[in-house]
Formats: C-alpha cells, structure tokens, sequence
C-alpha cells in the first residue's frame, strides 16, 4: 500500500521545543523523513520555492504538516494560508501546535482552513503523548489522496 | 473548561452501521449526546433546517460531525459542501467515515474542506478501536472555537 517514505513536516522556531518534537516524533517509529523548519519564510520556501530556481519544489509532499503560530519573518496563519489555498498542498494536513488557545487564533486558522487545532501540554510527558496521538492518527487511519503519498 | 455537553452528530443509513457506530461511540464514556441522521437531507435539515418555522437551528453545535459518502437523498459530498460553506458550521471538525478509498472521493472531500478522511475498517474489532481513536482525538485532543463549545 504505503510506498515511499512516510514524511512529516514540522515547523517550530523554539529550539528546545523542536528538539523535543523531533525526539517524540522519532519515537513514533513510523516515520523515515522528518523535515523542520525554523520559521514560517523557511516553510514557504520548501513548498513553494522563495527563488525557484535555487529551490526546487520538494519530489515527495508530506503526509502531516505540524505548524507552530507565533514563527519569526512569515506567521503560522499566513503559512497555513497559503498552504490551504494552493491546489498543490490544500490536501495535506495540517495540524497547529500551539501554546495559544486564544480564541482569535482557533477560529482564524479553522477560517483558512485547518485540520486540526492542537494546544501543546505544557507537562512534558503529555507533549509526548500528544505528539503519539497526532501521530499515529493523522499517519495511520487518516487516509489523504495518493498524489500525495 | 468544558460545561456544556459533548455532542456527536453522524450520518449513517445503514441501519447496522449505525447500530454498530452508536454502540462504539456510547464506549467511548465521554459523548454526552450523540445525533444520528439517516440520510443527507435529515443532517442538513438539523443544522440549517429545511423549513426554518419547523426546524429551528439547534442550541449546541457538535464538536464532531461523523459523515458517511453514500447517502440517500442527498449525498455526503453535498453535506460536506453545505457545512464548510456556511460560517455558523464551517469550524465543526467533520471526519467522512466511509467505505470507499476511490481517489476521487478523498481528493473531492479535502476539495471541499474535510477536516480527516477514514477508509471503515471492515474487521469489527477494528471498527471499534477506529471509532475509538475518532472520539478520543477530536474529543479530548483537538481544539474548537469557544462558539462550539
């Protein structure tokens, strides 16, 4: 069924918090490719190319984009726009992991679009955990079309 | 946090279907109140009401909304249409819990702004562990507006 590498995408511009998110990832032992970004302007370029001829759009799109909001140089919202609103990535899912659950933020990102809205635990332990359960939903029962995988 | 009650709204006329989402969703122990609609038009009656005098709006909105495809009258594409186009419903997670993995189908519905899609395992222990991990991770994990809640 699955034949090339199960990828996830994750922006995160704390280093300590993408270094954990990494490490919880890891551990999901479902994944072969994991691609971070440090900030929203980075995460554009990847998928979409800031000079295309320097930056090629990637071969193989992600099965799960994890966006952080609050990213230096490009936000979260505006990614995520841009992800939902080009034909080339608006099937890929992206899930928000955040530290807002301010109310303006849940329902800008569910206006442009998002799959899911998530707000990081802030007990290590349940991020862990958390991360587990995004996992393995969004990698093994969610089904996404097959230009993607 | 949460104080008013959690409600799940599915669309299913197979009658054993139904049978067999209702009894997985009542395991669960967390839904409250749990909506079923048999066809297409029934679902989009509750939310928008076919004759608004007959059929006011209801007073909760659900944090989860379960959809099957193949629908009579009107099919589950078309729910989907009418629910993301419309700004009281467009935040309500709505995963299609269906029979078919036709690439068309799955690239139709995230077109139209599903939230995840799930291919029914056919097995009915893993039904029930589907279901399950459905209602854990929209109900306890994800975040919606407070306007749902």
């Amino acid at each position: 069924m699955q034949t090339s590498p199960i990828e996830i995408f994750f922006v995160e511009d704390n280093f300590d918090e993408a270094e954990l998110l990494f490490y919880a990832l890891r551990k999901l032992n479902i994944t072969t490719r994991i691609h971070h970004a440090q900030d929203g302007a980075e995460a554009l370029e990847y998928f979409f190319g800031a000079n295309p001829s320097d930056s090629p759009q990637p071969v193989h799109l992600p099965r799960l984009i994890l966006l952080d909001l609050k990213l230096p140089k490009v936000n979260g919202q505006e990614v995520l726009r841009q992800l939902k609103s080009n034909s080339m990535t608006s099937a890929i899912p992206v899930v928000i992991l955040t530290a807002s659950n301010e109310e303006r933020d849940i329902l800008e990102c569910y206006r442009l679009g998002v799959n899911s809205y998530i707000v990081k635990p802030v007990d290590f332990e349940q991020f862990k955990q958390a991360v587990r359960d995004i996992g393995l939903y969004w990698l093994t029962l969610n089904q996404i079309p097959a230009m993607i995988n």
